[in-house]
């Protein structure tokens, strides 16, 4: 009994709730973890144990920065002035040592298991596991002569999936971003409640998404070895252009044919959508632009801008993508949906390059959406926005 | 076209791949974290970038725990006696702060987002992603009027479920262990990809695999609070058998009902199993000894013992479990499976519990199996190992 039982008792007396005047455990803690917290002006509150250390900091990535404060029982603590609402990525250094808070769910960003906290949106539900059917999220495994490996996706099927066997389904791909991976939608993003809440309020049409692993390397290419590379040498751009193209070739001619011949889709362009965030808005108008016979939505959410940019942040409509957008007529007809978005927080140049990416479309009269996140960064709280606001505009244009 | 661009890059090019001699990365890291490694002879070598630290540990939970050496570049490494194949977690002691190592893919045990390092069994492919027809391993949300709260669990279900929609399944429930949760059986087990190559083999029939959170408490009732609580106090027991009482009447009042009304169960005791590990296994003696009209095959994983034990280490199988088993006959006439299991390199009292349990059964004539894994622990090898021994037993005595 002893060895289970302990291993059960740190289970579900390790952690038990400690609410403390206002603040209250994060939603993203593991099991009761008490500890981050936050109180009702939306400040967090972290702590950490580290009896024997010398400098403790904590390292939010789109938030403070700063020295925690040893206190006498060997814990660490600081606490955040108040902070925008949504998932917070960081880190603690401890010594010199960047590592996750314990307390913490893992959400896999920055390339590695990382920490977060959910500061609440006051009165905001879209997001969370409401009272409505929900759908599922399914882990699968398909086969890419493109990489020559089995590779992980995860996909979201609407609530009436299995219910309805002879319904077919439009399709949106929806890409993470740069350091993150195919989890990221759902478990930062809440992507699975979000449509949830919109099919059960009829806002937005019954949808498969596909999450795919947004890295892929051909098979047989070694590993790039970028030691010592700076920024923008030749070898960083090399390797990230065959990146961009492996991906390109296994999300059309490995993944899509899977999902087409595995699930209930509808398998034609109007029934097609594709976005993504940072990274996977770009590699979306790669990968939809190069294949307009493939998709007729799409969506760039906070990385748009810079697949145009090309070393400068100016578009050129006429030229961009072999002069897709040449003929604004024409190209509203053929893409039922253009959509840009930024958070009015995100570093400088980063929403300028979208600002600017708006005013082009606007001067060459090209139709598309422009959303602004109110208060936010370059983090999940926008991309959660984006995704509340793009799926409902998705497949209403669709011939059937 | 900067921030996305570093931050993809990070991805693609922090931790290209850096196999030195015979060592190589860990099938358990992050992308292409390139440590901790394995050599041919199993050893693990950790590393851990720590430039302030005064003192760093490794705390293998079934292995060594030890002090790591400073290099001279700010990294701190560690490398192991040759270790048994499968997967350990560990943590990293960094100045007295228990965390993860970044470079590892985080697995949640101990009640946390934990670290461990995959050692491979040479010439093992059973829980591998073999070339063969892949399952799907589907996230679920259930409402529980019992615990008053939306769960989650993880379903498996067969690689043929979508493509043949009238066939049904039967059913078996796996419950994680203590510390543990949902994730665990595939994430570190690898149920999904040993009952993938099973199926594919003709060894197990095709099932429905269902994972639930083994944490319940019910509708209104609080956290316990153990602060100061010694093991074995009557406030402990209690905690445990609230929790074990809220987990049992979750699982036959909420959750069977919900997989039976959504998926394509073949729903009745012939054809539902239940299994777990160390706590998991606990659960399941519970569970089904109180319900065995819902459930005809039963595995206690390096568990099964604690429930029979009591106080002590002797099983009366005349009276336990309101004397179930005390006519061996029309037991084994009712149960179609008892299985039980430990690692031989367990800790002597778990090895004992089970061996002990595995005697009584025999004086009382009781049939079972009893599996021990060759030199493995308290560890996911054991369990994976007793999943594959166990899998191809099951619904093989069914009526249909």
């Amino acid at each position: 009994m002893r060895l289970i039982g302990l291993a059960m008792l740190i289970a579900i007396s390790c952690c038990f709730a400690q609410d403390s005047g206002d603040f209250k455990s994060a939603s993203s803690n593991v099991l009761d973890a008490p500890y981050p917290r936050v109180d009702g002006s939306s400040r967090v509150e972290i702590r950490l144990k580290a009896p024997d250390a010398t400098k403790v900091r904590v390292n939010f990535w789109s938030g403070p920065k700063a020295d925690m404060e040893k206190q006498a029982d060997g814990f660490w603590t600081f606490t955040t002035p108040p902070m925008a609402p949504g998932l917070h990525y960081y880190t603690v250094i401890v010594d010199g040592a960047e590592v996750s808070d314990p307390g913490s769910t893992a959400y896999f960003g920055g390339s590695k298991w990382a920490s977060a906290v959910e500061v609440p949106e006051p009165g905001t539900t879209y997001y969370m596991p409401e009272n409505v059917p929900h759908g599922q999220v399914r882990e699968i495994w398909y086969y890419s002569k493109v990489t020559g490996t089995w590779r992980h996706a995860l996909l979201y099927t609407p609530p009436a999936y299995d219910t309805q066997p002879k319904e077919r389904y439009p399709v949106l791909y929806l890409q993470h971003g740069g350091g993150e991976d195919e989890s990221g939608w759902t478990r930062q993003g809440k992507a699975n409640f979000i449509l949830d809440n919109l099919i059960a309020s009829a806002k937005a049409k019954p949808m498969i998404i596909v999450m795919a692993n947004g890295y892929a390397r051909r098979a047989g290419q070694p590993a790039p070895n970028l030691a010592g590379k700076t920024f923008g040498s030749p070898e960083m751009r090399k390797a990230i252009q065959d990146m961009m193209s492996a991906f390109e070739d296994d999300m059309t001619q490995a993944l899509i044919p899977f999902i087409d011949s595995t699930f209930r889709t509808i398998p034609d362009r109007d029934h097609r959508a594709m976005a993504g965030l940072s990274m996977g808005g770009m590699q979306t108008f790669h990968v939809t632009f190069d294949h307009l016979e493939l998709f007729s939505y799409i969506g760039g959410f906070s990385g748009a801008a810079n697949v145009f940019a090309a070393g400068n942040d100016k578009l050129d409509t006429k030229t961009a993508f072999n002069g897709a957008m040449a003929d604004p007529y024409a190209f509203g007809k053929r893409v039922h949906l253009l959509w840009i978005g930024v958070g009015t927080d995100e570093p400088e140049r980063m929403k300028e390059g979208i600002q600017q990416l708006h005013a082009a479309l606007e001067r060459a009269n090209i139709q598309h959406v422009f959303y602004e996140s109110p208060g936010t960064n370059h983090e999940w709280q926008t991309w959660r926005r984006d995704l509340n606001d793009f799926a409902p505009r998705l497949f209403q244009q669709a011939s059937n």
